[in-house]
């Protein structure tokens, strides 16, 4: 069995690995991290896991996580990961960090992020877009990737993989859980009940793990929807010269995706409902006829594909399991 | 023109006050208070007012809201509102309170409210339910009720009133806005979306407000749903006797409430969408077969007849005014 | 590996029936019926079962549904289960009815659902509430209780057991799922959002299993909520006699579910989201000072304990596995 | 007193005419047609119009319903209103159709709609987008817009008509009362709560009307969304030339709609709560930074700006009374 610590237990993040890895055949939970609830059961502060999960939260080092655990999941803020990497690396325990901290190039970061970057080394983290990095099954330190680019880059890639695309405007709609735990101005019901709110424009930070993946021109603008889980991303892709048929697009997505278990071609428009609790991508191409735009939708669960899961997907890869191990089952349907 | 002053100007309790007093015909706002927004816009904390509201939030003593008003909702939270009410009275403006400070006998209120009553005076507000206290057109000081208690009030007072009930179970679902502008973990919308809540399920303070006005053993329930505004109570109502024939029933409501405008009684299930917005309370009544319980079931909107249109609603009556002035419109359907 | 048939694959009962059972250790799919969707991949339908399922709807005949099937599950309207069942009992099959037609004896089924019923005989159905009846294990024929009945019976029965009801008032609320998958006037969203609907409030059909369970005066109002999935039931229990401390009770409680896994009893409020998905009963108990009422509240999830998972739980005592084969796993939340 | 007529008062659009209508001081309705509901009084089957409309439907014809009007709002679906506005036309009246039949013109509806416009004329009809089209005063014919393309056009009129745009994407949110008062598979509560629905992703014919009136690259993907109104559009405007500062584009909002008083620029980002049941359209600029793009989001309430609310808007232009008679009034928040 695979020891596995969570640094950070208590967002939302954290209570969905627990969630999925309690499940896990091939996974003990061994510790898991918090410094405000240190002492408290894990299952009484989020009664859903009982009686699923025994432990109580602590507050331990870098040095007695990374003795207890295989692998160490760090599911705290942006900013704070970077505290915790280091030190778990130079331990030799095998790092899934959630945040973005190891996303981008030090420098790329640091001016994305407005802050700095207080590793010293400038780690090889795989980013952990598992469908697209293979590589990340040698990796030892994975850093897996935002929500918004999880839904945006898979359904851009076979495209852009066939070099096909002038640019691409990626028009996202997220469930509310992605504003974390925390209650919030945006999160309060009144608010985003009846309600749709666009933020961060222009700026939102995930367009660069965009650009960087995808090197065309991206424009990004997400969105806040009254819903609990999901991204669904409409992708406004611009192809250099004329449409090409439907079929011969489909075909390339097919090609492009073959053999990778989570991604569902539909011919229908995908949804999120059918991807609720589950780490599916689902996918849907419509060309738009006598135009040079063809829309590509995709569906995530933005806790799972777009965050926990993806976690564990390549976790499985990096351990030598099957890529689907502990995450296959059907989403909550109705 | 009436010169209205409202204390505490950035609750729901106060903007709706705001919402509906900007379009009465015979008010003019005077001047609406906030600390914490001193010297802001109103419309620019909530720009759904614009441009209907040209005040900013003021931060004054009683004695200048007094003098600067013919009348003065006091709306903030009860424990608060005993602050204000001594000095308003003072200075012989007309007062409406929205807390809980003035609905109960000062000794009850200690009691019920486990704190101390700082008034000096044991004043005589009138409980300003107005369709069963037409004295409120006298008053001088002017108790609105709880929002609960409006509904379950309503629902039950014709057949108290006609001496058949032996007791009432009062089951009420409302709106989150009920809970308050402020985000907490209850209005978190992940928590309180796909969920209903019960809450104080055997201690809830409005119950002595019921009790009072009732007179008959009640018993008494709240819970929070996923909507933001109404209170939907499910009164069931055991009678002393065997049960009476539906039409029987239905006729004592209408003599009852003969007249009453805001009161609608169905034939079909009251909707929290009839009364969206509106001051209206929309009663149901269905006779259970071969049994001793009727369920009588109110619909109104909470921050409307449950709050601040209700208050205005006193404020005609006791200026002289027509009952519904400036809150007569439909609902908000669909 | 135990072959199970489905009768009527395409309502929510018999999609939540195929989520389950694909991911259920013992279990083979052998047949799912649908006479509209004949021929049709059940996944093409369903997009979010593939791809776990490769069976496509079938229509055939009761005899070899029954042949090629170890269990039957029926999940058709009432007034249909009972052209399915003799059929499937002549052959010898073991049927687990999700309808209401073995319910209730026949006598009384005729009175209360007020049609004639088919069957020729009085078959000794028994009643699946898996955690009253452990009889369920020796059954050839189990009733899978109904939704309401379930969450309320397993919420009052450990008093009724300790003789200390005088009687209950049931009100429910359930997610609108429970009105199935075809879209009406009531599950039009416009109609239920930011709404909540009383609805046969004197005289829903379910009243009938509660009674005939609970043995005391039960009165009984379902509503349904803005929620997809769900049923909150507020149980007022009022006393025989004068309360009862609350610790007392919890020990009724403790000690009447000893052992039964899908049984939480919590010391918070029960919530729709910890059960969500699952098949567990979460229940909490308050008992209200100086009066003869205690509230209890039970959590369910309409669909599975309310539905399709019971059914397997009853289908797990019926072929010696485990209770919680294949139903064993934490709620979605958020 | 204008006396006004509606031709199809049972679906959305003809139930918001009304709620409206009710209170619109120089207004008074004569006549409401339905051949579903003849007979029926408006508020039995819409009962939050209770006691403000007297009206049965009637099911009268084109003839009588001109000789009692002096407007009608035709508010058939489209295909059907052309069976009405010739007869009407003919009779003198003043019509307003809210269908999409005399938005384009003959040959360009055919080919849009694929179906034969029945219409013997090429009629004149101005479209009654009224803050682009002050000749809506001089009209007998006004073809209102649809609610896309009024959320839509406003938002890119301003920047298209100072020549400054290459090309724009609207990505558009709407409500699922934009389809309408029959349930459907997309209405059905289990289907769009928790979900996002992209739907006639590259062909919904309201693309039409943005082109006719912007003239230039126009793409249009609409959404439903789980709110019962508004439409929530993301205008990715992409500029001609590299990007304008903020204050500039600004400053030529400001001047484009300088004393429309429907049209409320925002510093903030607009919300379908603040245009909740009015006819605002909110508008808010954010200028991409070393981009050519501009977003530019807009916020109506699809059945009052998009739709009842503007057509009333266009017949107060068009009987010379205030564009803002009868429609100012703030939004329902929360």
């Amino acid at each position: 069995m695979i020891k596995a610590g969570i640094i950070g237990g208590t967002g939302y993040t954290g209570i969905e690995l627990i969630r999925l890895l309690v499940m896990h055949p091939e996974v003990d939970l061994s510790v898991v991290t918090s410094r405000r609830y240190k002492g408290k059961k894990v299952s009484d502060l989020y009664p859903h896991l009982f009686p699923f999960i025994e432990l109580e939260y602590e507050d331990v080092d870098t040095k007695e996580i990374a003795e207890r655990s295989d692998v160490v999941f760090v599911a705290v803020p942006h900013g704070t990961a970077m505290d915790y990497v280091p030190g778990l690396m130079a331990q030799g325990v095998t790092v899934i960090d959630l945040s973005a901290d190891y996303r981008l190039k030090k420098a790329e970061y640091e001016r994305v992020y407005k802050r700095e970057h207080k590793d010293k080394e400038e780690r090889e983290a795989v980013y952990g877009l598992t469908e697209l990095h293979p590589e990340v099954a040698e990796a030892d330190l994975v850093a897996n990737p935002g929500c918004y680019p999880t839904g945006a880059i898979l359904a851009a890639a076979p495209l852009v993989n066939a070099r096909l695309v002038s640019q691409i405007v990626f028009d996202s709609k997220s469930g509310i859980s992605g504003a974390g735990a925390e209650p919030s101005e945006t999160s309060h019901f009144p608010n985003i009940a009846e309600n749709i709110i666009p933020y961060k424009i222009t700026e939102h930070r995930h367009v660069a793990e965009m650009r960087n993946e995808l090197g065309v021109k991206v424009s990004f603008t997400p969105h806040v929807i009254p819903s609990i889980r999901g991204i669904l991303t409409t992708a406004h892709v611009f192809l250099a010269e004329a449409a090409k048929p439907q079929e011969e697009l489909e075909a390339i997505y097919k090609r492009f995706y073959a053999g990778k278990r989570f991604i569902r071609l539909r011919e229908g428009t995908p949804s999120l409902s059918s991807v609720r609790g589950t780490n599916f991508c689902d996918i849907g191409i419509s060309v738009e006829a006598n135009s040079d735009r063809v829309v590509v939708v995709s569906a995530i669960d933005n806790l799972v594909k777009g965050g926990s899961g993806q976690a564990i997907q390549n976790m499985n890869m990096m351990f030598g399991l099957k890529e689907e191990e502990g995450l296959w089952f059907p989403g909550l349907v109705p």
